[in-house]
């Protein structure tokens, strides 16, 4: 676990190679220039729906070979394999996306197989464009890998991009970014690299929410936020999943629970129910949240953007809630600071279904 | 700069992937799982002087094919020829160095010429292992370069290997890491990416230091150290030169000051002289040394691990100061928080000279 002051450092960290640029209203240049760089001459530009009207905007200044618009969500095998083929007959040789998560899932999938450099132009807080996992579905059914041939060569983050994101969808995904930094302190997979990073994203991200809803248009607290859900994903791609993302995976996968607002709910038990027991992981949230303890900033930070309070509000109920504990103990990681019991994470549940105090759940085992 | 909370965010940052792993008494495993990961059938090890002995022990349990010792300060091309044949002629496949930066040196020349990857198991805090910059010697002239083919593939740290480190030279080098970490926060490419990485470099040497003082052969302050010294060197490379190493490239060319007690010199002048101008970057370097400034904090530093107090010890005489700081003035960089003359630098380097508390230095120019 990271930061722990006496234990040993003992970890592998992988850092991925990529360039980021990061600019209000400076996409176009930036990917002039990329192009350029690149010695590009055939590019392939990825970018769907209400995303398309952005990608001719940040398009103006390169040459265009194929527009390709057919985005769908979880990025189904033949949509991927339409894309390949137009890569392969067009002779393309850079992609650009401009989008979410789905559009540069489908980047991934041509560079998977046809190896081509992706240039991902973020519009949300997604943070694929900072991995090397890639994902296809078939019959319903996702097949998920790792390999750094789907890894963009260059992201490019404009916050003006973000503008048409509304503000409650923002912070719904804001502190999903947020979640994930609290999470890589303990998950498996935590070191210190992860940590600093995942710090400086909870910095980014919890200074950025409240300007957002404070001034939808204004430039600092996009640009705050989009550089937060960057470091999230980096820190979270290498840290893995840790107690709080498996919680929420049961109740979004077996209760049904929405994702964002499950997520903004459970994060403030959670840290009430590892603080004590990760003294320098809470010590050091509580710095980068400016507060006394990472739960008060958390706290404050879901006052001033108006988050969810209660799972009771999404028709979960504290009948569920030890069947709830009996799935999540059996994946959540051993490497959680404090030991887990069906008891303990009952407690935790119980505390988030009826919007009890965090700091009502028992620090004991 | 980093860090200005009002700033908008804007920069370019280039992640260099590498796999790092990290644990004390462990390279021999290490090695061996990566050499096989690899595939490689054929290894040089390059290692000179008092590291062969090291070199033997981290390399028990692997197969090697060729045992190099030809290892020279600022790597002349004709020994960098030397190696390149060798592996060429013995056909080899994966290049392991264990050393420190004259051994990086010569491991990166070998792959810039023939692409061969590179585990490197550094014995010091050069942190050269971590970047991409190579250097070649002919003719007392040194040309450096950029190529990531030359950027290790994977780094080794075994705190069990820097036992051997004196502790003068340990807090010489680890100071100069510091200096590094800080110089970071305001070179001409700093980005808050770079700063993030720079304030935990900070909190690891600022912690560690002080325990290989008190415990030379103790794991604690090894480790924090050496994983110090990393993140100096990823943060440095990627930021760049400030204001501190060129006054001390200064001071070490035309006025030939030793290197590493001239960095421990000058450091908290520095501090104390762009300080105000950068209130945030300020107050994070004083939250990574847990102290309530900056200076404060490595003052505390200074004083616990001995660190030297005035150029005049080493031959520096305040009739030097206002050449030395014309000349510095050429090559301080415009991204420096505070504007720097003549005069303001003249007060700095009068101050370092004589030992003057930092704090006497002006903070209006």
């Amino acid at each position: 676990m990271a930061g722990r002051p006496t234990d040993p450092l003992n970890f592998e960290h992988i850092t991925l190679g990529q360039k980021v640029l990061f600019g209000a209203g400076r996409a176009a240049d930036f990917l002039a220039t990329e192009v350029s760089g690149e010695g590009a001459r055939r590019v392939m530009v990825i970018a769907g729906g209400r995303e398309t009207e952005l990608a001719r905007q940040v398009t103006r200044q390169i040459d265009v070979q194929v527009w390709h618009d057919e985005v769908v969500m979880h990025v189904p095998v033949d949509v991927a394999e339409r894309a390949r083929t137009i890569a392969r007959e067009e002779k393309i040789d850079l992609v650009v996306c401009v989008g979410g998560g789905s559009t540069v899932g489908l980047a991934k999938a041509v560079a998977l197989t046809d190896k081509l450099p992706i240039v991902a132009v973020p519009t949300t807080y997604a943070g694929s464009e900072a991995t090397n996992v890639w994902g296809l579905t078939s019959n319903d059914r996702k097949t998920t890998g790792i390999d750094d041939a789907v890894l963009p060569r260059t992201v490019i983050y404009d916050s003006d991009l973000t503008l048409s994101l509304p503000v409650d969808l923002s912070v719904a995904s804001g502190l999903n970014g947020i979640a994930h930094c609290v999470d890589s302190m303990w998950a498996p997979k935590a070191d210190p690299i992860n940590a600093a990073l995942a710090l400086e994203g909870i910095r980014a991200l919890s200074g950025g929410l409240p300007l957002i809803v404070q001034e939808p248009t204004g430039r600092r607290g996009r640009d705050l936020a989009l550089y937060g859900a960057y470091l999230a994903a980096v820190s979270f791609a290498s840290a893995g999943s840790g107690i709080h993302h498996k919680i929420c995976h049961t109740l979004g996968g077996t209760f049904d629970l929405p994702h964002a607002q499950t997520h903004a709910v459970v994060l403030p038990y959670v840290l009430a129910f590892n603080g004590a027991h990760a003294p320098e992981a809470e010590r050091r949230m509580a710095e980068a949240f400016g507060a006394d303890t990472a739960l008060a900033g958390l706290n404050r930070l879901r006052a001033e953007v108006g988050a969810p309070l209660r799972l009771s509000d999404y028709g979960f109920d504290v009948g569920d809630v030890v069947e709830a504990a009996r799935i999540a103990l059996e994946i959540i990681p051993a490497s959680n600071p404090r030991p887990v019991t069906v008891g303990s994470l009952s407690d935790l549940l119980v505390a988030a279904t009826l919007g009890d105090a965090p700091e009502s759940i028992s620090p004991e085992n």
